[in-house]
């Protein structure tokens, strides 16, 4: 993984689309392709495709293109998919309930370990075979299990106590699903997942577009 | 909205987030903060900060710095949060219920005006007063009720066709939980939350922060 340290975050961020394609090719037995074709699926142009896989050290051949199959599995080493990351997600409501069936059905990459919740009629129920533990054992439970990961999939209010106890008792990253920007040391990972900030961007932009089209 | 159209779409992506600060120190009571302040709570340098407001003519005044109320309302101005645009939900699953819950509880902007399924046991249902409707009444209701953006909630397999069908009825945005990139006309707008994408991501930055510190 040395080579990956070198690339932006920019290009990070573009790597599962690329992922996604590779393997919707791999999946339709296409074995080849290059940065005309992948430019045409995914409206990227072709000089920023040869330029981002190029980064980390896959250059197509002039009059061949891309091998998608070693391609994937180069994509898939720097995403680091074949690892396997313990997850537990804090919050069992429809959010936490629409994460734990996505993951549990066809997310590789995540074992989700145990699944948490204050409410009393939620504790104890059962999703997917796990049954919803109480919030208070969730820092012991971190803990014992070597827990990676923490989804906070919570109201607001609770987002900075849940996150405190979660990075306290070892986790390396968060997957927050509340509309704040948690405070945590700079060392934890934090992927937001804002309904908000996507919906209000999208109206901005619909509005946008009516504008420039007057 | 003039101004607007010159402001680049990474600056835009941040205005939600300076939204939501200034609501908060409103909320307050607090209706002076300067870039210091605002660096200081979100995280961004405060040349940043200038900068990004410095894009819709706000200026910090030097020995003041900014009042909360004026920059709220122009950054509202510009999100178009006054506008309220009309909203149908496709898919009513876990994440239909959750954005269902999260729109009719807490968004303003948005006026969530019908629920669509094609399961038989989830048409009819009553969500939040929505009474859920057949997924095959969808274009004729977007026609019919200017619906303008359509948010897909579904199984990517559907994707693509509902899309078409939003967007032949004359929807203008998508807002879509479909782990897949649509292939709509570029002059919709498309707002695409993706799962799998963050968590691929947090797991690559958790590894790539990892190997940093060795």
């Amino acid at each position: 993984m040395q080579s990956s340290k070198k690339i932006s975050l920019a290009v990070i961020r573009r790597l599962p689309r690329y992922y996604r394609y590779l393997d919707d090719l791999l999946k339709k037995d296409i074995n080849k392709t290059s940065s005309g074709d992948l430019s045409e699926l995914m409206g990227i142009t072709a000089s920023q495709i040869r330029q981002d896989l190029s980064n980390f050290g896959s250059f197509g051949q002039q009059g061949y293109g891309y091998n998608v199959e070693n391609l994937l599995s180069e994509i898939k080493k720097i995403l680091n998919v074949d690892k396997i990351y313990k997850l537990v997600i804090v919050g069992i409501g429809n959010i936490g309930n629409a994460i734990t069936s996505y993951i549990m059905e066809q997310y590789v990459g995540i074992e989700l370990v145990a699944l948490f919740d204050n409410n009393e009629n939620v504790i104890g129920t059962t999703v997917y075979g796990l049954k919803v533990k109480n919030v208070n054992l969730l820092s012991e439970f971190i803990r014992q299990n070597n827990i990676e990961i923490a989804a906070l999939t919570i109201p607001e209010k609770y987002a900075n106590d849940i996150a405190k106890i979660a990075v306290d008792a070892g986790v390396e990253g968060i997957w927050n699903f509340c509309p704040t920007d948690l405070e945590v040391p700079s060392e934890i990972m934090v992927e937001n997942v804002n309904l908000s900030d996507g919906l209000m961007i999208l109206s901005f932009r619909i509005n946008n577009q009516k504008t420039s089209n007057n």
